[in-house]
C-alpha cells in the first residue's frame, strides 16, 4: 500500500504535531484499522443494480432535490447545468455521477499521533463510536441527560479501546454546556484526551469554521489546508432535501479540504419507501446529489457515501434495528458506493433496547456483522449506541468495543502458509490425541484466537461464587477499570494553551444559547 | 424446484401418516425452510482450497483414521481398498472422495405433517433447536438438571416457533429417566407433541434401532424404508477417531436409508490445530472418512457434511463461541462441503455465557449470521443453547427462535419488481414529504419489515411504566404465553396406542440403567 506509506511519511515529516505526538510517553495498544482479506457479500445482481442506478437518475432529473434557504447553492447548480425551479434542483441524467468523479476513492485522515492516522476507502474499515445521544446510561446512575463530564469519559474510553480507530464526534450531547459553545468543549476533549482522529462540528456553519480553526491550532494551519484531519457527518434530510445548516457545514469542510460523510438518514417506511430496492434508489439519488454538490464547492474534496438505515415497526412507528431489511439496504448500498468509486459509511452497533441486554446485543451484532460484510469503510456508532440512539451507554460502549475485535479477526480471512497448514501438528497428534501440548500449539497459541477482554469464560462454579454477574455487571467493572487506568496522551503545553485561549475568546464573544 | 414438489406429492400420497396429519385441526404458523436468494460468503481462495484438499488426502493416506472396536468396519475398509493396520485405516488418495460420490446432494426429510417436511441441501437452510444439555435454566427455577417435563416443554416451544423447521433431538437430557430408556420417551414426545421432523437416538446402536422401529409405527414400515424420516447426529471423536457406539448408530441409520450428520467435534487448539487451515484439513479428512464409511454401509444413504467448531480460551481452556476463528472455519468448511456435493451442517446459537444476557446474544448472533452466510443447510442448536451447551435455556430458546426470523428475512435478498422499485411512491412523496401515509406504503407495509415477537419496541416511558423489563423478563413472559397457548397436533389414536405399547414393552424388557 504505497500511497498509505507515503501519506504516513508525509504526516511524520509534516510538522510539529507529528513530532509532538511521537514524544508521547504512554501508548495504549490500538489495533490498526481493518484491512479486509475477505470478500464483500453482494446481494444485488447486475440487473437490479442497473435498474436502481437508472431509477436514481430519473429521480434526480424528474423529481429533483430541494436545496432549502440556500440561493448560493442553487446558483452553483444552475451554473453546472441543472434546472432550478424555486428551491427544487432538477439534475439532468448523468450530471451528478459525472461531478462525483473528482471525489477521491480513498483518503488519509490524519491523527495528531501519526500512528493512529486512518486510511478511509478501499478494503479498509475504520471504527468510530456512537454519535449524538442526548442521554447517557450506566448501571449505577441510570438514564440521565448527558453532561460534559460524561462526554470526557466516553472520549477516554474510546482512547483506551484497542479496536476503536477513531475518537468520533458528538459521543453524547453535553447538555450542561450552551448549545452554541459545546462544540468547543467537545473538540477540546477529542484533541487533548485522545490522540485518535476525530470529527468536526456540523450544527452551524460557524461551528464548522471553529472546528477548522481549532484543528489548525492542533496540526498547524498549512498542514490542515493540505491534509484531511477531520471527517464530519453531513446528514441529508431524507427524502431528497438538503437544508442550509448541513449544507453550510459541508461548504466549510469542503472548502478546507476536510472530509464529509454525505449521509441519507433513512427510517424505512417513513423517510423512504418500504421496499429495499426503492430505498436504495432514493439513497443513491441523495448521495449523488450531495456528493456532486461537495465537488461543486471544491473538486477533489474528500467525501464518503453514507447510508444511515433503519426499518420501522409498523405497529408502533418505532425505528427498529438489526433487522433484515435494513441489512439488505446496507449490503446493496455498499455495492452502489463501490460502483461510484467512493468510500462507504454505514452500519453500527444499532439497537432499540433500553438496556445493554440480549436484545441490544442481538440487534447490534446483526448490524456489526453486516457492516463488515457489506464493505463499509467508515463505521460510525460502532460502540455505545442504546435505545435507538437516544442514549449513550457506558456498559454497552465497552461491550461493543470488545466485539469489534471479532470483526478484526474475521477480516483476516484464511491464509495457508506452512504454519497455517499445521500438517506437522496433525502428524504429531494423530488419531485420538490432543493438541493442547503439541509443538505447533505451543508456538502459535498466543496469536491464534481472539479473546474477549470483558465477557465471562469462567467455570460455572467460579462464576457463581463471584456473584453470578451478567454482562452488564462485567461491563460496569470494566468501565471503572479503564477510567481508573486512563493516562492522558502528551500534548505540547503551548498548543494546549493556544486551544484554551481560542475557546475562551469564542465563549466570551457571544451569550449562551440553549436550544 | 420440481424435485421438491415431487417429493411433497409423494409424501402426501405416501400413506396414512400424511392423511392423518392433514386432519389435524390446529395449525400453528410455521415458516417454510429458508431458500436463500443471497450468495454465500467464501473466504477460501482456489489455492487455499486445493492445498487443504490435498492435505486432507495426505492425512487419510499417511496418518489414517481409527475405527475402534469395530472389526466389521475394518473389514469393509479392507475390501474397499484401504490398508488396515490394527485399528488404523489408511485410505489411499482419492478413495474416500470417490466413495462419497454416491451420497445424495440433497434429500427430503419427511415430517408426519407433510407441510412440514424439509428439503436438506442446495440453497436451503433448515433450523433445528439445541441438542444435548444436561441442565436447563429459566429465570424462576434457575439452573437445574433437566427432566422429561422440561424436554416436553421444549418440544412444545419448538412446535410453536414459527421460524423453527425441525423439532430436533435431545433438546435436553431428561435425567429423571433411565439412560437406557429415555430415548423412548424423547422420541414419543417429538412424535406426539409436534408434527415437525425430528432426530433419532445415537447413544447405542440398539437405541437407533428403536428409533427406526418407532418411526415405522408412526409413518408405516414401507414408508420408512423408502423415505428419510429421521436425521441423526453422528459425532466423530476428533481427531480422526470413529468409535464403535457412534459408528454402530450410523450403521443402523444408513442401512435403513435414514439420514446422518457426520460431524467432527472440534474445539480448536484441543481437538484440532490452532490454525484455520489446519482445522479445515482435519475436518475435511474426518468427514471424507465418515461419509465414505456410510456409503460402504449403503451406497446412496443420505448424509450431511457436519462441522461443530468452537475455539478455545488459551488462558482457561474454556471453549469460546461466536469467535472469528470458529466463523472462518465454518465459512471454509461450507466451501469444502459444496465441493464435495454434500449438504452442510454447522453453526448455531452458540454462546459461553451462563445467562441469556448480552454476551449470550453477541456470541449467538455472530454464529447465527455466520451460519446463514456460510451456506449451512442444516443448523442444529439454532435456539436455546446456553453455557457452552451445558444448559438449555427456556428464555434463550424463545429469544433465539425469534432471531431466526432475521435469517429468513436476510435470505430473501433483494428483488426489483415494479412494486419493489417504488418509483410511484418516490414521485408521490417528493422532497421533504413522508412515506407513512402514501399509497405504496399502505399497500405493502404488512409484509415489508420483519418484526420481533418478543423484543421491546415501546416508547421509553411506557417501557419504564411497565417495569423496565429486560430481554430475559420479556422472554419469560413469552415462554409462559406459548406454553399456555399450546395445543397438541392431532395424531391417530391407534398410532399413539401402538407407540405407547412399543415403549412399554421395551421398558419392561430390561432394568433401568443410570450413567
Amino acid at each position: 500500500m504505497p500511497e498509505q506509506e507515503q501519506s504516513r511519511r508525509r504526516a511524520r515529516g509534516g510538522g510539529g504535531a507529528a513530532r509532538r505526538a511521537e514524544r508521547s510517553a504512554v501508548n495504549f495498544d490500538t489495533a490498526k484499522y481493518i484491512e479486509r482479506n475477505i470478500p464483500n457479500l453482494e446481494v444485488l445482481n447486475e440487473e437490479a443494480i442497473e435498474i436502481i442506478e437508472a431509477n436514481a437518475e430519473t429521480v434526480l432529473e424528474e423529481i429533483g432535490v430541494n436545496f432549502t434557504d440556500n440561493p448560493a447553492a442553487l446558483q452553483l447548480w444552475r451554473e453546472a447545468g441543472a434546472t432550478v425551479v424555486g428551491e427544487r434542483v432538477h439534475i439532468p441524467r448523468g450530471l451528478a455521477r459525472k461531478l462525483c468523479e473528482t471525489a477521491p476513492a480513498r483518503f488519509t485522515q490524519h491523527a495528531r499521533n501519526p500512528e493512529r492516522s486512518v486510511e478511509i476507502g478501499g478494503r479498509n474499515l475504520v471504527l468510530a463510536p456512537v454519535y449524538g445521544p442526548p442521554f447517557v446510561r450506566d448501571a449505577e446512575g441510570g438514564r440521565r441527560y448527558a453532561t460534559m463530564e460524561d462526554f470526557r469519559n466516553f472520549v477516554k474510553l474510546g482512547y483506551m479501546s484497542k479496536y476503536l480507530h477513531h475518537s468520533g464526534g458528538t459521543v453524547c450531547e453535553p447538555t450542561d454546556v450552551a448549545v452554541n459553545k459545546r462544540h468547543l468543549d467537545m473538540l477540546y476533549a477529542h484533541m487533548t484526551l485522545s490522540d485518535k482522529p476525530f470529527m468536526g462540528s456540523v450544527t452551524e456553519p460557524v461551528r464548522a469554521e471553529d472546528s477548522v480553526k481549532m484543528a489548525s491550532i492542533l496540526f498547524g494551519e498549512d498542514f490542515v489546508q493540505n491534509n484531511t484531519v477531520m471527517t464530519s457527518l453531513i446528514n441529508i434530510n431524507s427524502p431528497l432535501t438538503f437544508d442550509a445548516t448541513m449544507m453550510g457545514a459541508l461548504e466549510v469542510y469542503a472548502k478546507n479540504n476536510q472530509a464529509a460523510i454525505i449521509s441519507p438518514f433513512i427510517v424505512g417506511g417513513a423517510m423512504a419507501p418500504v421496499t429495499v430496492a426503492g430505498t436504495l434508489t432514493q439513497v443513491l439519488a441523495e448521495v449523488l446529489a450531495g456528493v456532486a454538490y461537495s465537488q461543486l464547492i471544491r473538486p477533489g474534496a474528500p467525501v464518503i457515501f453514507g447510508a444511515f438505515v433503519t426499518s420501522i415497526d409498523m405497529n408502533s412507528g418505532a425505528p427498529t434495528f438489526g433487522t433484515p431489511e435494513a441489512s439488505l439496504v446496507t449490503y446493496g448500498a455498499g455495492q452502489l458506493a463501490r460502483r461510484l468509486g467512493l468510500p462507504y459509511r454505514s452500519a453500527g452497533a444499532f439497537c432499540g433496547s433500553k438496556l445493554p441486554d440480549a436484545q441490544a446485543a442481538y440487534e447490534s451484532s446483526n448490524s456489526l456483522n453486516m457492516g463488515l460484510m457489506s464493505g463499509v469503510n467508515f463505521m460510525l456508532h460502532s460502540c455505545g449506541w442504546l435505545e435507538g440512539g437516544l442514549v449513550a451507554s457506558f456498559e454497552k460502549f465497552v461491550l461493543d468495543a470488545d466485539q469489534l475485535g471479532v470483526l478484526h479477526g474475521l477480516a483476516k480471512g484464511v491464509t495457508a502458509s506452512e504454519t497455517d497448514q499445521a500438517m506437522d501438528a496433525i502428524r504429531e497428534v494423530g488419531p485420538g490425541g490432543h493438541y493442547l501440548g503439541c509443538n505447533h500449539t505451543q508456538a502459535n497459541f498466543k496469536s491464534a484466537f481472539w479473546r474477549s477482554d470483558v465477557l465471562d469464560y469462567k467455570p460455572y462454579e467460579q462464576w457463581a461464587d463471584e456473584g453470578s454477574r451478567d454482562s452488564q455487571a462485567l461491563a460496569t467493572a470494566r468501565v471503572k477499570k479503564l477510567l481508573g487506568d486512563y493516562v492522558q496522551p502528551y500534548l505540547d503545553p503551548a498548543v494546549d494553551q493556544a486551544l484554551k485561549e481560542f475557546i475562551a475568546e469564542r465563549k466570551t464573544s457571544e451569550p449562551d444559547a440553549f436550544g
